[in-house]
C-alpha cells in the first residue's frame, strides 16, 4: 500500500489564543481547570476582555496531529473549516506551511461566524484550560469530505471534539466509508471526558463498527467504558478494537494490540504548557505506525514528541521532531 | 509634575508574524538581514506563502515600549491605527491588558487597507529580520491625536519609523505641540539605520528644536550625524538634546546629559530573538526616568530588560520585570 496520504486528520480548525493566568484567575471567571469548555460568543468576548496579552498560535487537536506528522516528513492532509477572515488565512497558512494538504473550502459571511478559536490559559503548573468558541469549525459538512481524498489515505485520523456539530456525524461517516472502502484504515481520538459524556453513544457504535485504532486518556477510556479499573476498561475497548492506545500523562502509555499490552515510558520533561500533550502523542504514534515500527516504538515515538510540545507554549513542534527521535534511538 | 500619563506613546500599530528560518532562506527570497524593511501588499503576500509556520504576538516599536513600562506598573497610553478587523482586535486587547490606554479611533473599510504586520523572520543565531507592512498604520494623522492627552503627559515617545506616512510629520507636530505647550517633554527613537536615511534633515530639524531625550543605537548614530566615530556623533547629539541614550548590543549603552557619560553594562543572556530588545530598553530607561532614578540606574534598567525580551521569541515581556529589576539590585 503507497496511497498518496499516510494520515488525513479531520477536525475543529481553531486559532489558539494563549495567555499565562495566575491560578486564582479560573476560579473568578468559572473556568474549570484542565479541560476543554465549549463557549458561545458572548462569553468568548467576556473572557477575552479580562484575559491578559495573548499570543496567537494555530491550534485545533487534529490539525496539531497532522502538523507533527508533516513535520516528520510524512504524507498528511487535514480537512477543518474556516472563515475567509484573518484567522482563517492564519490556520490555512500554517498547516499548509508545514506540509500538510489543505483544501477544505473557506466559509464565507453567509456563515453567520468567524473562524473558532480557543483561549487557552496556562496556569503556573503548567496546566492549560481550554476554551472554545466554535465559529464555523462546526459547520463541518458532508460536502467537506472530499471522498477522493479518502480513498488516497492509509488512515484517516478522526477528532472526537468534532462530534459537538449537527452535520458532523455524516461527514465523519462519509469519510469512513470512502477510506475503508478503498482499504484505508480509521482512527479515532476520544478528545475529553466530557466529549465522551455528551457522545458516548454515538462513539461506541462507531467503535465497534469501524475504528481500527483507538486514541484516548485514562480518564475518556473510563468515561467511554465506565470501568473504575483501567485495566478492565481496556480490556473492553481492546475487545471491539484492533489497536487500542492509552496515554497516562507521566506514566507514559499504554498500547494494546493482538493480546498483548506494551507500556512506552513517559520521557521527563519540563511542563511549560500541556496544551497538544495528546495530539503530539498521537502524532508520534501515527507517524511510526506508517513507517512500518512496532507498536512499542510507536509509543516512544509518542511520547518523544509530547514531551516536545509541552515543554513550551503552544501546541505545535518547533523542535526537530526527527531529531530527538534520533537522540532517542527510534530511528 | 503628577500627570495622568507618565509616557505616552505614538508609532507604527502591528502584529508580528515570527517564523524560525534557517539563515540560505533571508538570500533566497531577498530579505535583508537584521534590518526592517517596508513591503508593499503583493510582497507581502508572496513572503508569507514562502515562510514556514509562524506565530502571531502584537508588536509595534513604541507599543512594545508603552507594554514594557505598562507591565512595570508606569502610566501609560499608546496612540497608533488599526483597523476593525482580527489583527486590529488582538492588537488593541494586547496593549490595553497589559494596562496601557488605547483610544485611538478604529479605520474602516474605507481605509482599503487591513491592519498593519511585521514578519519577523529570525535565524539560529537569533537575529531578526523584519519585513513590514504597513496597512493601516501609515494614515495615522493629526485628527488621531487627542491634544488633550499629549497635555497629560510626563513624556510622549515618538517612534522613527512612523516618518515613513504622509501625515505623520503633521501628527507628530501637534503632539509636542501638545505636550510641550503644557510641560511635558518630548523623546524620540531613531528606530533604524535606513529609517534615518530616508528622514535625516527631518529628523534633526526636531531633534534641535524640540527633543529633550534622544534614542538610538550605534548604526542609528553614525547614520543621523555622519560620524565614523562614535564618540563624536555623541557629542554631537549631545550639543543639541538633553538627554542622549545609544544602545550598542552586547557593550550595552551610553548615556550623556549634562555633560557627563555614563556607561551601562549589557546583562548576558541567550538571545533567541533579537526583536525587541531596543523597544524594551526604552521601556526600562523610562520607566526609571519617571520614577526619578540616576541615569546610570535608568540605563541598567533598560539593559535588564532588553535582556529579557531577546531571551525569548516576541517583542513584550513575558516575565516579571519588576522582579527582575529586584533580583539586579536596581529596586
Amino acid at each position: 500500500m503507497n496511497k498518496k496520504f499516510q494520515v488525513v486528520g479531520i477536525g475543529n480548525a481553531l486559532v489558539d489564543i494563549l495567555s499565562h493566568v495566575e491560578e486564582g484567575f479560573l476560579a473568578e471567571n468559572g473556568v474549570e481547570k484542565g479541560i476543554m469548555q465549549l463557549i458561545d460568543t458572548a462569553r468568548a468576548a467576556e473572557l477575552y476582555d479580562r484575559m491578559g496579552p495573548a499570543q496567537e498560535v494555530s491550534g485545533g487537536s487534529a490539525a496539531n496531529t497532522i502538523a507533527g506528522i508533516a513535520a516528520l516528513g510524512g504524507r498528511t492532509a487535514y480537512v477543518g473549516k474556516v472563515r475567509d477572515d484573518q484567522l482563517g488565512a492564519i490556520f490555512a497558512h500554517d498547516i499548509r506551511a508545514q506540509g500538510a494538504v489543505y483544501e477544505t473550502p473557506l466559509a464565507g459571511a453567509e456563515a453567520g461566524a468567524e473562524t473558532g478559536r480557543c483561549m487557552v490559559l496556562v496556569t503556573p503548573d503548567g496546566e492549560r484550560s481550554m476554551n472554545t468558541y466554535l465559529g464555523v469549525s462546526e459547520h463541518l459538512a458532508p460536502g467537506d469530505i472530499d471522498e477522493s481524498m479518502m480513498a488516497q489515505a492509509e488512515w484517516i485520523y478522526l477528532e472526537g471534539y468534532r462530534f459537538d456539530g449537527p452535520e458532523s456525524h455524516e461527514a465523519f461517516a462519509k469519510a469512513i466509508r470512502a477510506c475503508r472502502g478503498a482499504g484505508g484504515r480509521v482512527s479515532l481520538t476520544l478528545s475529553d471526558p466530557f466529549c465522551v459524556e455528551r457522545h458516548r453513544d454515538a462513539f461506541r457504535e462507531m467503535i465497534r463498527d469501524h475504528v481500527d485504532l483507538l486514541f484516548c486518556n485514562i480518564h475518556e477510556m473510563q468515561a467511554m467504558y465506565h470501568a473504575n479499573d483501567l485495566q478492565a476498561a481496556m480490556e473492553m475497548a481492546a475487545a471491539e478494537v484492533d489497536i487500542v492506545v492509552c496515554t497516562a500523562s507521566e506514566d507514559g502509555a499504554y498500547i494494546l494490540n493482538g493480546g498483548g499490552m506494551e507500556h512506552a515510558h513517559a520521557v521527563p520533561t519540563e511542563i511549560n504548557d500541556a496544551t497538544g500533550a495528546g495530539d503530539l502523542f498521537a502524532a508520534g504514534f501515527l507517524y511510526g505506525l506508517t513507517q512500518g515500527y512496532d507498536m512499542l516504538t510507536c509509543g516512544r515515538m509518542g511520547c518523544v514528541a509530547a514531551a516536545e510540545v509541552i515543554s513550551h507554549i503552544g501546541a505545535r513542534p518547533e523542535r526537530d521532531l526527527m531529531e530527538l527521535f534520533r537522540e532517542h534511538g527510534l530511528v
